[in-house]
């Protein structure tokens, strides 16, 4: 019998599951699906025939049952890490249990290229569609919900939920961008690994982060859409209400051939791709580590639109440095109005430096009594300047030996945040390893601690700036709302 | 009297030392000059006459005298911190003395754009030029000889040298280039900060590299070139004979405004610029961490022309990621011949993961039980392939949750050192940061101890190749030695 209930809704529930059942897990696999589960606030069940994997189980205090329909419990959501020839009876047990939806961490389907593979992913697509059974995957790692604790990988963060939502055709992307845009700041509300597609497609996963409340922020790791016109229409109403980033994975014909491989996914041009990226406002990132900069723009810097920069480097060679890297990336760094070098000279002429912008803030800028004070004044002047629309701020010296801040930079980082907070223009900061990579790092936290966004390189810092820019005049042509 | 000791000759007295002489260094800037040379294998002495230094000076057991002259030694480089105003001084005294050269760390000349930081410039220009006096700069840190343990910077390696040598109009770069260089496995033979070139240009010590028989990869940071003719005339000369990597600071008007600041240099045009660097084969960087990965790869990784890559990546989402990021730069990732394919299949169906190029080598296939012999086998396929010039491996896993070898590496990485060494394809490894940095940079030091290069991200590693493919074709174009 057929189960009518809609997708959104039955997706909801394993968004949201009360409880989750594991078929498979094993010692081989680090037991990495319970222990993922240590955090979930709901109820949890393995199913395993094995016995020498009950013990393991066992340790972990989580009650295993021989089958999934033993289970005295409804259950709201399935993950199953089985060989592949066992996932058309845990299809079945799970139609028959009524569960939720089931995840298939199981690979070796039609990504394979054998018949065997794609006949096996055929079979599942077929039952679960007769059934209305709600299938993720195969070849994926399924659901995270960091506000109830549920995860696919135990170094996921928990507890605290954000506006972000991921949406991954690839495992890997899904776990690494969730951990490691957690260490950058960023905060999930879900985030869905789906693999081959073989019953729910990207378009299912969009449409409900769509309707989601949770949700603001929508990335998406997609090799391959199968309905275009679905994608697009939900793309469409997406438009200027919740912010949508894409990265494509196999945009070039090497990476298409590898997709193939990876989930199954066909190539589809570019062109229409870069079309209806343009068309509804969303915006294109090109790996991981553009996507989590430009979400940590989305989330950390002040919307505008313009592009003309105001940098300020640590020495005279970064000052040169910066203003190359901006320029390349397609952003202004135009002089000054007159009235601002007249405040400036008052007090750059005392300590030292250049500050035609780039602004080079010296050694001896920073070991100067009223360091902090200049650095407020000279911020506020890039504030007030109407030639100015966005500041850079590079905070190389003060994790360097020259530097006065460097054992107390909390005066310093203060003055950076209040000048943050009374800004509207967009401020980022940039902390390149330098000398000492762990202490970049730690004022990297620092910062974020004090929701000051701050990015590893000129580069990525310049790159992410010029696209935001272009996103915020994008949707201002398309004058929504 | 007019020194006539050609510049080489004094620049090689400069360039080794056997005592040094710092004149000015002081508490507020940590003495950090005699603090670099606590690692000099020469005498060192102090010349400073306020009285509250001394205390600090003789703590370090620093003979300290009130003039240049008091020193009862010859001096072969003199280093100089000390207010502007008392620089033309020190040229007088440096004169007398017949010191083999001078360093002036002091600034606030041409790069000021004022007419006393110009004219006081000029009158050092004239003073040394007059007396044949060697003079570094001013607003420059000097000399770097690691084998003699001279240093500008504390933090700069001593003791092993290597074949790199590199001439930087800027401070930091100098120094950033050095440490952080050292961190990537780069020895240096020596290196200069120019500053203002007042008196020597790049031309200068690129003339001197290309005579010095330690140095066989020359590296240039260079905002502004005196005498165009003779520096092209330097590089021509060096076309076939060592490598040269030029940073070029200033390439963007917005840049160009920056160097103006910082060494007084004055814009050149883009065009012959590129001409220049592409008539003599030479290699140009846009930043720092472009400088250290070409540099990097000249050491470390086996030349050739050819384009066509072998990427080996960790998991499926990672092989499209990797095969469109190798693509986007130039290179290309071709299907294999069938005979590669057919002894790859003979132990990747066993194992699971995908083998078209780019190779998915998943989890499984790294905890099964002869991991490590089909890694062998596997990169001994594309070594043997005729249609893969170069490979590429990613080795994320090995430092992620899933992996038998996370705690173990060693037999993996002993086994893709003897691949390397046996090999005589260019090949290199990256390890990004993934779940854990400090992991990934103890695998790339573990890494460099084998000198198998490592690179950060697949966009370093992409386009270093393609440099280094790129630089040898036109070489060989060139017909040289």
């Amino acid at each position: 019998m057929k189960n009518s209930i809609p997708t959104l809704e039955k997706l909801d529930r394993v968004f949201n599951p009360r409880s989750v059942a594991v078929v498979g897990d094993k010692q081989a696999l680090g037991y990495m699906w319970l222990k993922s589960l240590t955090s979930f606030k709901g109820r949890v069940y393995s199913v395993q025939i094995d016995p020498n994997e009950l013990p393991g189980i066992e340790k972990l205090g989580v009650p295993n049952y021989l089958n999934l329909n033993d289970i005295p419990d409804a259950v709201d959501y399935v993950i199953a890490a089985v060989p592949r020839g066992v996932v058309p009876a845990i299809v079945k047990d799970c139609i028959r249990k009524q569960v939720g939806g089931v995840c298939f961490f199981t690979s070796g389907f039609a990504e394979t290229g054998t018949e065997e593979g794609i006949r096996l992913q055929r079979v599942i697509t077929e039952l679960a569609n007769e059934a209305g059974l709600l299938v993720i995957g195969p070849n994926c790692v399924g659901v995270y919900n960091p506000r109830i604790g549920l995860r696919h990988n135990p170094i996921q963060t928990h507890g605290e939920g954000g506006p972000v939502g991921f949406i991954a055709q690839s495992g890997t992307h899904a776990t690494m961008f969730t951990v490691v845009g957690a260490r950058h700041g960023i905060r999930f509300s879900k985030s869905v690994s789906y693999g081959n597609a073989a019953v729910l497609d990207s378009t299912d996963y969009l449409d409900y982060l769509k309707s989601d409340d949770d949700t603001q922020i929508i990335g998406i790791y997609v090799e391959a859409v199968k309905d275009g016109r679905k994608f697009l229409s939900i793309l469409r109403a997406l438009t200027g209400k919740k912010h949508v980033i894409i990265w494509r994975g196999g945009e070039s014909g090497e990476g298409a051939r590898a997709t193939a491989s990876h989930t199954g996914a066909l190539a589809q041009s570019s062109v229409v791709w870069n079309a209806l990226i343009k068309q509804c406002g969303v915006i294109k990132v090109d790996n991981l580590e553009e996507l989590i900069d430009v979400v940590k723009a989305l989330l950390y810097v002040k919307p505008a639109t313009g592009t003309r920069v105001g940098l300020v480097a640590m020495s005279g060679g970064q000052s040169v440095a910066i203003a190359d890297t901006f320029a390349r990336a397609g952003l202004q760094v135009p002089e000054l109005s007159p009235v601002s070098y007249d405040r400036l000279a008052s007090f750059f002429n005392i300590v030292g430096g250049s500050y035609r912008n780039p602004f080079d803030v010296s050694s001896s800028f920073l070991m100067s009594d009223n360091a902090i004070g200049n650095m407020a004044n000279m911020l506020d002047v890039l504030d007030k300047d109407p030639k100015i629309d966005s500041i850079v701020l590079e905070l190389f010296t003060i994790i360097s030996p020259f530097s006065k801040n460097k054992n107390n930079p909390d005066p310093l980082l203060n003055t950076i945040a209040e000048f943050k907070e009374r800004s509207k223009k967009p401020f980022i900061t940039i902390v390149t390893a330098g000398y000492n990579e762990t202490l970049a790092a730690e004022i990297r936290d620092r910062l974020l601690e004090k929701d000051i966004p701050s990015f590893p390189g000129f580069e990525r810092g310049a790159r992410t700036l010029k696209k935001l820019a272009d996103y915020y005049k994008l949707r201002q042509g398309q004058s929504l709302n």
